[in-house]
């Protein structure tokens, strides 16, 4: 099994709604540094994944959409708790949506799996792995 | 598939006993920095693994006794090479037993999985991971 | 000289005033993982700057009355740019004034500077130095 | 499971074949950051996966054929496409020759699986698993 | 005294010239992960040492003139050793030179300083230091 | 002002004497991850601050004497508080007793300063600074 991973991040504000959250219930933000990671059984002709500059590109179009934004007005999220489990499916979905439509190539559609995690700290972060 | 990782650390000493561990048969010491990995399939009535900073204190009630300790000292690990492996698998069985009883709430006992990393240098690191 | 530096983190939300921000003037967020460095020409009787444990409280409770807010709704801010770079430089007081006060010890007066870095993601940090 | 990691870096140049690779079609170099990773599902009867001082020189012996070379010119990639991918799986194939031969140790051909990843840059990176 | 640092990277591939490189003096490569960081004594009228995304946007289109190239066979450094000292006092020169046309605007020609490292691997880097 | 850093590490264990250090009273360890940084105002006819291997090989070879150790037992420590900080001055003073009796080189004796820095975990770590 291959893959390949890219890193990017956006910078966002939300809160979260559920005593669970305690003081994350109030409006804060995140610097999300996430790595969406690419998986396939074998390497395509070129001997590759995907080509790491595509992936990069790919990966920087679906953050443009959720970049300095607060997610608490956003109607895609709206009645949504923004976790960071739930923002890694959602990145994760967005990215699964390209691949399948071609935005990334004829190729990337021999993807097998994609896998993204969101790094809210140096101590803390979430994945979401799914099928292609 | 979704998880969530907590980091923390230990500074501990220890010796390991066996040919196999040259230099490493004497007295010396480290610093494990603990990456802590729960898993599941779906996410929570909450929309979480586990809330982070609830996984991040258990992980620390789970290291504070194993930090500053010399485990050759320890009743616990009598008879048992201390070796980055065993600890891994030491501390995921700790963190089980707390989830099992409770200590990380009632929605914990439907979490799936569990992986520990425990990072010994900037470039080495072990992990152990079992089933919840 | 001597230096210790200790680690932690915040989760803010802020925008930020002027057309030099772009999109940044929308309320968006950041996670910053803030170092504080504590320099001395000579150590202590101790043999140490400052003890890491203190030192490591000391920034944890500067933080916490930052943490988890909108800084736009910090009466503290009013008025202000929250960049990275004032963010830092008040941090840095609010620390400097706890050295002062001898919250950190009698031993940290004889600190000699004091500089506060606040990384907003893997790609971009600032600092702040100061003498004490 | 269980996994011991290792980590060692080579300095390399090459250029890729094929118009998907863009201006890395040009000759141009890169520093992989390498981590080889050996899992086995129970530790041997020292408690351990395979010695980590072991690993690492079975790690560095292996990138020393690599390290410093342009690999345009090494007659073992006549005709391959150098990416981050096929490398990360020549160096797993070479790890593994190395295991099977016994090089590790008798106790390494009870290892399960193997995992190369190679670090291009901050920002991205590649890995390759197997059986072994 | 305040700073603001931003990262990126170039993929390079060159020789070294000299008994003293050893191995190094054959055609290899190397990614170097590039921080430039600005200095300045107090903070502009934004309250910032220059916007952080305009400092990325210059850093990039300084290291674009360098990336996926031989090195060997650039013109700029004909009969220069490209050491990695070398190049971060070659990067900085040109970061220099752009804040002095105004290309970084008309507030960044009060910086102070300015340092540029570039990181060859996870154990070994190298920096350049100059006023502005 | 130029500068190179290597990066090696050391895993000790030890006790530290003084009730400032609380738990750290008792024997425990560290692994410390050390960067030694050479500086020098202009570099040397072969463009370098210090060659990178040479550089490498010194650091190795200075801490080779302190590896795998329970420092309460060595005599170099007897009486010693070895606190993060006082082992940085050590391990500045061994390397800078190699520069000045030649062991780097004699292009070394031109160097300018020295650091060396000791992280004993991914949140804190010490400093020291001197001339050569």
């Amino acid at each position: 099994m291959f893959s390949v991973t890219v890193r990017d991040h956006i910078m966002i504000a939300h809160s979260l709604r559920g005593d669970v959250f305690g003081p994350a219930q109030r409006l804060h933000g995140a610097t999300y540094v996430v790595d969406a990671t690419f998986r396939r059984e074998e390497l395509d002709a070129d001997g590759i994944v995907v080509d790491i500059g595509r992936a990069a590109e790919e990966l920087r179009a679906v953050l443009a959409d959720l970049n300095y934004r607060n997610l608490d007005d956003e109607l895609d999220f709206a009645g949504v708790t923004t976790s960071t489990e739930v923002l890694a499916r959602t990145i994760a979905g967005r990215i699964a949506a390209r691949v399948h439509s071609g935005a990334m190539g004829p190729g990337a559609r021999d993807l097998d799996g994609l896998a993204v995690t969101l790094h809210e700290s140096h101590v803390a972060w979430a994945t979401y792995e799914r099928a292609l």
